[in-house]
């Protein structure tokens, strides 16, 4: 049954006119879906037209696409606009009451409004969380060993393989699943038989997910359906669906931090939708888009930080250990890094950097510039430079804690008390394991951003000098 | 003193009445606990008789009771009309100022108005929550192993008993305590001396709680008192009060998922008091409760979902490993379960379902389909059933790891290098405790509920992995 | 270039003018740092001159001084107000575009509006945060012990010295660093170079540190730059800064507990900048402060608590056990404390409390009692005793457990199966720190503040029989 009072209301209301075709998906979806088309209704895509938003002033514009085609430019973004796009790229369209629709909407069809967007994305690590998982042999072996299942045979427990919807449900739920068409279902609905496409690795908005049109990526992963909400992806809980301890303590140290303190405290006060985004007039502490890729402008306009979807665009060193902190690869593609050793990591294990692929000391000077820019819009430059030293001592004295963790690994074995055909899967390893995914980690995240707890004893220093004294005593008492 | 102005301004501003024995209540406790009658001043309690919420279109209702008695029908719902309910069946009733009240406000009381929400409750396992940790043997040796005090005798350390307030801070404030009469306490008070009965294990608002009515449960552990909101009811922080990890990482899990972080960016704005409660207008992502238990209907009032109070209503897994995943019990009285071993378990060690007292095939299907109406409210078909897979997948395989744990055990046990007398203190056997106790279950919720770093790194697959590596190298060591 | 219509608007619209001096800081600081100037010009600072603030009624008012020199009187409370103060008795001021200004604003700074706040906290443990790691010498060993750096020499790992820098961002984050003038530095602006000091440990808002005027503490703290909001200060996620599981879980718990539940529920429709702060009228939970240390009132002007910024002024035990929970001491110098073994601890390593510099039984009963106040604000008198009750019987059992850790461990010890030199150093030694740093504290914070997850599987009682039987295997396993 169609509610009708309740469709009139919402397609008289807003000022952007919905299309035919999404008028008719609305007739339908309202009654069966009404929390999926009333998350729509509140959105901005239901009140505006792209010709609306493309009249707006630069620096407040939300699209970034020049121009879009003819038939999207006076009506609501409503489903079909979407849902409707390049469906002959996708191999997930099907037909759906006589239109064709695809299930799954890429960044590649949100860059027909959010071109910019979808091509920064597109380089970023985010875009290849996936692969670079898959594609790399050390990084692969350890998610498989994280998550192999075990089996009792013959009254003998055997390690048996990692399924690959076990990886999708763990590693690969945030990093992006493979999307693709295998089949056909046949769904029951209130209005007949509906038959769909049947695909892997779904539901899933990771942010390397593998899309059925070739592209990679889900703006949903920070833009949530069907909202899409700017202020929503402003909210450090959005970062919070991935980066979290152990191993990136981000929104955590965020949270404890002067920064999150203040957010918490008093920002449900903020203006959490405005372009562009003034520190001190719409916001006074920042959240983790502040100071990572929003577009930052004083009141009178002057450009703070321009806007960016490489969330790595502002970072000159990755805190995130593999196993050492180490200069930001020039491109998301880091299964192509070599290191010296000849396999695919950005550092050696004794910590030397690969020679190729990671930013320059001139690269990372403009790269730290831009971080500082935002910095100063609060905070005094000597203030900035001074956080920055303690990022700079942090990542030196946690890579030699690291150094020397490997070091003793590597005695372990040498000696024969440890098999290194696999070294992620025995008791010892996985303390060397943790030593530098947890606790070196956790705290130059701690020390960058400013969560003092991170780099004490949550899985802090504490942790990480107990576990250089728990791999010392394994090898004094292995070789008693 | 009496704070004339205050108490002249509540007993003028509210449109429902003051009994005069409430009335009379306040005039002393306003000025002794003006936090404590100020709370219930804000309330739907102060502003509503019975009548007035009788009077309400069926689906608005918040009030079950088809009547009540007549005394109660036209004045609010004040102090004396609960703490005065019912004082015969209460053993913990007193003379107080000329009227016999009770401390404790029970379920049974609750029901006066309550009916439905009292009896769905009663049968729950929430009720039950004391009688299943204590009328279990095995659970009963859990808890006391878990709570057992260490004394110096002569210089050597030695373990001794749990003591019931231990427990009653540890295990039982959750599940709740046994609020006995055993006596009376005389306070020095402003008006005098005031003799009050004396309790046993209070305060607490456990779920389980023994009342001195002889009624289980206590309302107030997600409707606090004095103010009874369905607001904080509804709010995702009340269930984490005991959803927690590591065992039971519920709220952490949800505050991860897409649900918790929509909710957490903008649940400010959503209308938490809306009866019925309508997904796309008065709320967009789901709170604990919009799943679990909500009345939820379309804004054209189709009944989306129906209240209930027994929590468990609308599942047909209990994720909760004991140790293994297993059908949902019929009823709360879990501990009446006996496994095909003879112990009060829903599975036995090995895994078997128990006989009888569990969900049928049948049974299992029709609450799916319940959980199934509330996801479509807001998703495809498909994707509710998709990620139904997920949860069917894990729950198998995670029942997998924790057989091939409890493999690894029983041979330890075998060969005499744990004594199974005790199952739970020694520290090997606590990690084959911790590996379904803490980490499959968190696995199982992290899928269940889309938080996937409790499938991944925090207490997920890679501690599950890891504990199974522990328990064959416990042996391999030993058998050396 | 100077933001006209800005600065105008901002010149014009507060009540309270601002100074010459500020008006000429803003106009060079409100481009360069807008975050920083619209933080202020949001706050209380901003809107009010002093003597407007001494106008308000004894009970009313936040400023605690009886008069402040007459140049400050009629302007709002600017940049040069708070930087310019004092200069002489600062060794980090410098000469800034004609101004002799401070880099670091004190405690003593702020005194000379907020007398009594100062004072008060002066002589509190906070104040004295960093000089009780620092001149203890067994907690500046423990400090150092867990901040070491390892090495690699000649392929072996050795143990290093703990950097200064690393304890700044670890331990000394939150006790405070010490902030020294070391020399100058010369920065590019806009404006050309500008020549400030060159400081240690800086920048810090630990709330010990050390001064460059000889005070100690950092009101920013709590209060942080430039909005030193109230609201903010009452908000429990500031004390979240430091009082973080895994050694002070009270944030956590104070999350678990019905308290946290209600305030995170429904807190942001409370008035938390009320003064006095009235239960049940203005908030209906608490937050830290509530309890620890506001100005509490009844709606008619009864003084429920006084307010103090020595927030142990309310405590009676110290649950933060070394290793043993113990009365408060009766100042903040607690590395003064001697036990009858001659160690700067408030007990021996047997539990026996130091004989003097601890609360007598007496004093503890008047704070005891300062604290039941506050619960009979929104609990009966007989809630709150029995509450006080469930803390004794915790604390004299976490103190059995670790008498019984402890006894351990000296046998560990005395058997030359660790080495006592260094207590804090082996895994052994590290499981008993863990044991009454980490569990029995959380122990005592879970009951304390009612969260009891952290009682029991979170860090409790779980994990300390856990520490227990570790300890005891360890004994066993090594007599063989």
């Amino acid at each position: 049954m169609l509610p009708l009072l309740s469709l009139a209301l919402l397609t008289a209301a807003p000022p952007a006119p919905l299309s035919p075709e999404s008028e008719l998906c609305v007739s339908c979806h309202l009654d069966v879906h009404p929390g999926m088309v009333g998350d729509w209704e509140a959105s901005r895509h239901a009140r505006t037209t792209p010709a609306q938003a493309l009249a707006k002033p630069a620096l407040e514009r939300r699209m970034s696409a020049a121009a879009v085609p003819d038939n999207l430019l006076n009506v609501s973004v409503g489903c079909y606009e979407c849902h409707g796009l390049r469906t002959e790229q996708h191999s997930d369209s099907f037909e759906h009451f006589g239109y064709e629709v695809n299930v799954v909407v890429t960044p590649d069809d949100c860059a027909t409004c959010h071109a910019d967007e979808a091509e920064q994305y597109a380089d970023s690590k985010k875009a290849w969380a996936l692969d670079i998982l898959r594609e790399n042999s050390v990084f692969d072996l350890l998610v498989q060993t994280a998550t192999r299942s075990h089996g009792v045979v013959d009254g003998q427990v055997v390690a048996g393989e990692s399924a690959v919807e076990t990886r999708n449900d763990a590693c690969y739920a945030c990093h992006g699943t493979e999307v693709r068409v295998i089949g056909e279902r046949v769904i029951e609905s209130e209005f007949g038989e509906v038959t769909v496409p049947e695909l892997t690795g779904w539901p899933n908005q990771g942010v390397g997910r593998h899309n059925p049109d070739g592209s990679r990526g889900a703006c949903t992963s920070c833009h949530p359906r069907h909202g899409f909400s700017l202020a929503v992806a402003r909210n450090p809980n959005t970062c919070a669906q991935c980066h979290l301890e152990p191993d990136v303590p981000a929104f955590e140290v965020y949270r404890e931090s002067k920064h999150g303190n203040i957010f918490f405290a008093e920002g449900q006060g903020y203006d959490m939708e405005a372009v562009p985004w003034v520190p001190g007039r719409d916001f006074r502490a920042p959240t983790c888009v502040t100071c990572h890729n929003s577009l930052l402008a004083t009141r009178d306009g002057r450009v703070i930080a321009e806007r960016s979807h490489d969330f790595g665009a502002r970072l000159w060193v990755r805190l995130f250990g593999l196993p050492y902190a180490h200069p930001q690869p020039v491109h998301g593609r880091t299964f192509e890094l070599r290191n010296a050793d000849g396999q695919p990591l950005p550092t050696t294990f004794a910590g030397e950097p690969a020679a190729e692929g990671l930013l320059s000391a001139e690269q990372q000077a403009e790269r730290r510039e831009r971080m500082r820019n935002v910095c100063v819009a609060c905070h005094s430059r000597r203030w900035a430079d001074d956080h920055f030293a303690k990022i700079d001592r942090s990542v030196a004295e946690t890579n030699a804690m690291t150094r020397a963790a490997t070091t003793l690994m590597q005695q372990i074995w040498d000696a024969g008390l440890a098999d290194p055909a696999n070294p992620f899967d025995e008791p010892i390893e996985r303390t060397w394991v943790e030593s530098w995914l947890f606790h070196a980690n956790s705290i130059r995240l701690g020390v960058a951003m400013a969560g003092p707890d991170y780099a004490t004893f949550k899985n802090g220093w504490w942790s990480l000098t107990g576990d250089l004294a728990e791999l010392a005593e394994f090898l004094r008492r292995h070789a008693e």
